[in-house]
């Protein structure tokens, strides 16, 4: 039987798994709930038995599986080990060495979420063929990846690809989630974007498709009136772009990668949003005309379980 | 014998060659000018004949040495290919395989200066014993290098660690060199500081010591006169670590390395200066205290020879 690798991706609420030819088809992929309770104890045994279940199944032997990759939300050690997990409550304890045991020592590797999706886009996704990219994925916060030579860049301290957390924007006087003012979520992810077209609002006395919203308005709402041509619309996406390319500008010449990726429920605005991006980061470098392009994710939720299953390939 | 190593800087003015032990143990240096008529086209053979000759009077045999590296001011290529090294007069050429062909074979490695330098310091210099650090030169430009797991970032179209091409200053009318506007260097190398003194003397009517340089005043100037308290020199100053600090923030939630060095003529200046790049450094990084530290470089103007020795080691 050709060998298999396991690609896991725990979240606050689902855990999805997928079951990965080693050239990257997937052969299967399914979901469990994420049990919360008593600080996230049942999640490795449930992911467990229910990989064990879903091999036996589907005639899979345990020794033609190479190993399983795992990604979750927060910052992992190099060894693995996490020293506070708080959408899954957990709190120090090394998920790998727990989910090998409960594998009969299986191989297992894990990594931080963001940073393993930007890996299976690499892989299977929007950065197919290409060894060095940078993803930024636009949801409810922003995340992002980086990847060197087909490996993560975790860094040394784990906030290696935090690019929701760099500071872009001066004078912004709410709190981030991190403590900071001014950091690239506040203004490009979901809530941001809401929050933006908020504060356009009040700012501004223009009719817009937008007021019909009020309060409740959420990023979809704005780039679907964006798209439609609004103009307090357009000029909220106009702030959103002129940061996110800013960060890609600032990114670019740090590492330099060969694509970047933008993924995340924002991105499904399409070249749209894209395009725009784009836009500003090349006004942003104009060192060179030679430089990073900016692609859309092409594997959607499926990044996680992708990348996860990649981590176990080295 | 002991293996040797050779690392050659080639700058505008001079060539500058140390042979090292394999250890990093710099066992001479020495300095040949840059020809630079004919397109550059005397440089290296003129590096080459003084290899033989240094060599030849230190009774070290051509295959006693690994190999050797090499770093010049401008864009390298994987392969070494260089389009245009404005400073040297080259264009369209492959000078580490030219070296090597000069030098019976001998295996020869390049890179771009700063990067090279960045190497350097990671090997023997502010951060030995470090796999992953950034370096940022703060000389006529700003320069930089990224290291991660001891091995240069030259990104994919050659503009990893191009750190004093960030865009970081919003509004600022002037043009760079790169064609930009508000990039790192415009503000924090020993120009842009000059810069930012004269624009500040005309700006505010406050007494200062800075005055009576005029025109002609220095970053050492400025650096001097803010040591000694002098409040214009100060504000300059805090605008110069400011924006420093905020280009560290950036890198810091890109790549997260291990330190950051700090070098260049403008570095000169010590922990005066690295401390107050660190604090806004620090303030704008509230996601985390466990990040890369700030540190002076310690090789001077030595870093590229070393740099350019440790290439050929990997």
């Amino acid at each position: 039987m050709e060998k298999k690798c396991i690609g896991i991706d725990v979240g606050g609420t689902t855990v999805k798994i997928g079951i990965f030819e080693t050239d990257g088809t997937l052969v299967y992929k399914w979901e469990v709930p994420s049990r919360k309770e008593e600080n996230g104890a049942y999640i490795l045994p449930d992911v467990a038995a229910s990989i064990r279940k879903k091999l036996n199944e589907r005639g899979i032997p345990m020794d033609a599986v190479i190993g399983a990759g795992m990604g979750f939300p927060g910052p992992v050690q190099p060894d693995g080990y996490v020293e506070v997990c708080v959408n899954l409550g957990w709190r120090d304890l090394n998920p790998q060495k727990i989910l090998s045991e409960l594998l009969d020592g299986m191989p297992v590797r894990s990594g931080n979420d963001a940073n393993v999706a930007a890996l299976g886009e690499m892989w299977q996704g929007g950065g197919k063929g290409c060894h060095d990219i940078v993803m930024v994925t636009l949801g409810t916060g922003v995340g992002g990846g980086v990847v060197h030579d087909q490996k993560i860049v975790a860094g040394r301290h784990g906030l290696g690809g935090e690019i929701g957390h760099i500071h872009i924007r001066e004078g912004e006087k709410e709190t981030c989630n991190c403590g900071g003012h001014g950091c690239l979520e506040q203004v490009a992810s979901a809530t941001g974007i809401a929050r933006e077209a908020r504060r356009k609002m009040v700012a501004k006395p223009d009719a817009s498709v937008m007021r019909a919203y009020g309060d409740a308005i959420t990023a979809k709402d704005v780039l679907d009136a964006a798209k439609a041509g609004d103009s307090l619309a357009l000029e909220v996406m106009d702030t959103v772009c002129y940061y996110l390319g800013w960060a890609l500008a600032t990114i670019s010449m740090t590492v330099d990668p060969e694509i970047f990726v933008i993924g995340g429920g924002v991105s499904k605005a399409g070249t749209f949003l894209t395009d725009w991006i784009d836009r500003y980061y090349r006004e942003l470098t104009p060192i060179s005309e030679n430089k990073g392009e900016v692609r859309l994710a092409t594997l959607g939720n499926d990044a996680g379980i992708y990348g996860a299953a990649r981590l176990i390939l080295d």
